[in-house]
């Protein structure tokens, strides 16, 4: 079960409340490999998204799971909004939920934006990234990916190479990881490791050599140029060379190692052409477990947990 | 009855069609506060959104009215439009129309234009404000509001303070409210008075504790930035000193006084949290009226006048 | 039959090709001249329009295309995409498809971009506009609408003027038209005049009274301002002197002659007034008919060919 309002972050959901949101995500991914993708279990309901920060595919993904389960989908975006007039999170939500909004999906560039809106509002709030915090359904999706490709979680070893400071990725994806019993490492330049990572359990390396050795999943992280502007790296080619995954690498992990990434992927500097499109490589299939995940995460959280299998 | 193709303004409107708009709201209101909010009412027309200023909430509560009621619905901003290229607002109604729109909601800048694209098109047009010339679905909003909280309109003392000269929002109240039989005053900087409103029978004040004595209803309007830099009054602090609603000026009105905003709140300037948040606020239930008086309008505008009570 | 996966462009289609998909697309006319403008046809099927450049009338057609058919719609423009995060078109095509298009309708200012796209996902592709090279749905309007006015396109002479060198649209009709048999002339400066033409048979004027003499159909293209900062011809009044559409010029053609414009209309430099909405002006027509040949496109490249009747 999965009796909570919102979802604002994978940090302290249990191990059984991590496994029903991907048990329930089983189903809805059925209903978007059929060639009608729709389903009427929505209907009548009101998702908005409201985006302080651009993105398509997180955006896009929350729209298409909405549509494909016949809600009405609302997009909201900064530039086109109130909020250029300056307008708080606080007033805009209400005015969202006072139109209606069932589901308020929210990306922030601040971290902590998500709760301080789900006090705000009745209508169930939706994480989809505030700044380096947490970004949960993406760790979702990662989790159901492997669990759909590997069986189980429990067990397994899970390298995170990267940006590990600035990631919301990498946060979120720890915890849910760590909960459902694998061993995450993660992996990057000391400049952008966080100190407090000690008290999530995961280990922590700075050579990708190591941090690759019997790893059965590495989740390679997107550099953001920004940061290099900010003199925390010391370039795209320096970062490639360092950290970048090859072939060479990638005989460290174990012979059915996934490669995922959350995307968009800087080709040529986290991945080449090689490891991108490999046959190790799960990145087209998390875009897809992302719209299943999502529809999940709607349907639960407009009370679909407790209708009965007949709803979809 | 409500027998014109399009809504362009309040005035001119007799009070026997703002009673039938007004009616035609209600129940419309009752649809939006189900659990599944759609009616099939509108399914296969097309409303199209045409917006030359950027606006969240009219736009977004336009979008939610016309999928409410099943209508299909398409957002045209002037960023990414034929605007751009220079085609003038004929031009680009007319290749709307033809492109199927049954209803054109038209914001522009400038006075007058949805009644110059009335007579370009048979599609019914929806003035979503022109420059500071009406905004009538905002006018009828704030009808219905105050209609629903008190049982009335005709007797009632309605003070309107702010900015009255660049207000869109005055206006339409102003013949609203008077058709309808209110007391009607504004209050705010002489420099921001327009001079023609002795036609409309509003009183003028230019002192706030007098314009609020006894009043039944308060409605600040949003002051706007860019008329500070027009030199058109002293500045926020100074105007909040002068004309914002405190609790000990709110205390000079009726005890079960109404507090209404259009919004965007600017919260420390018109209001502050004690009356933006207040037992006397209004300002949420005003956004859902919103979205129930434009639902009416979209059906009554499509033919739905003529149609019997089965239809929704 | 239409058998192709895409829709890339006129050139190499076979005049059994083109007739069948104008064919297709008279029924759908059908349907959006009905009251209610909706069948089932699509749904449960995504169409995605991803646009790198601005258009109101293409991305609005196909949006309204699609939810004329119920098909899911999302619409992605480069500014608010990942494009702006240096995504590559085929990545961002890649995850398009994974998260359900069956359709992406792609406008690019690269000429053959959705030629390499087409390549990479198994999604239908439908080319609205690739740089200077063509638009074939825009053609296939102009087929339509000059068909249904006159019963036939063989023998027809069809008079396209104006800047022929960068315009897309010219060479998707050049394609047309030649190919079910019309005479085809090109009319512009020389400065804009491609020397490839002599291979598509279309007869090279400079004069635009020679071109205009005895013609079926005077199609005018958009004079685009950049062009003229590029010093490629001498400003917008002296092209309008040499290459204006007037009433005396238009004396010359055929008496039952087609006026037809992509647009949006510069008025006063390729048309007058009295020339923009004259009795030969079909081109709202031709606004109305490009929704009609989307849905038909729409519908075949989901796999609506080997579908019976009863469908739409």
């Amino acid at each position: 079960m999965y009796k909570h309002k919102d979802l604002l972050g994978l940090k302290g959901l249990a191990a059984e409340e991590l496994i029903f949101l991907l048990d329930t995500a089983r189903p809805m991914k059925e209903v978007i490999s059929r060639p009608i993708k729709k389903v009427p279990t929505l209907r009548g309901r009101t998702v908005m998204n409201l985006f302080y920060e651009n993105s398509t595919r997180t955006r896009g993904s929350f729209e298409l799971a909405a549509k494909y389960l016949s809600a009405d989908c609302v997009n909201i975006s900064s530039s086109s909004s109130s909020v250029a007039k300056g307008e708080s999170l606080y007033d805009t939500a209400r005015t969202i939920q006072a139109q209606g909004a069932d589901v308020i999906v929210l990306r922030h560039p601040m971290a902590g934006a998500p709760h301080m809106l789900a006090k705000a509002v009745k209508a169930a709030v939706i994480n989809a990234g505030d700044g380096a915090h947490e970004h949960p359904t993406q760790a979702l999706l990662d989790l159901f990916t492997v669990r759909e490709q590997r069986g189980k979680i429990a067990g397994l070893t899970v390298t995170i190479i990267g940006d590990i400071l600035h990631s919301r990725v990498a946060r979120s994806n720890i915890w849910g990881f760590t909960t459902l019993g694998a061993e995450v490492r993660v992996c990057g330049p000391p400049t952008l490791m966080p100190v407090e990572l000690t008290q999530t359990g995961a280990r922590v390396f700075y050579r990708i050599e190591e941090a690759l050795e019997g790893a059965d999943v590495v989740m390679m992280l997107r550099i953001q140029a920004e940061r290099q502007q900010q003199g925390l790296f010391p370039g795209l080619r320096e970062y490639s060379r360092l950290y970048g995954l090859n072939r060479e690498r990638l005989s460290l992990a174990k012979p059915d190692v996934l490669v995922m990434h959350p995307g968009p992927v800087n080709r040529g500097v986290e991945l080449g052409h090689d490891t991108a499109d490999g046959p190790e490589s799960v990145i087209e299939e998390q875009v897809t477990n992302g719209v299943a995940v999502r529809m999940a995460l709607l349907y639960l959280l407009t009370g679909g947990g407790a209708h009965n299998e007949a709803d979809y």
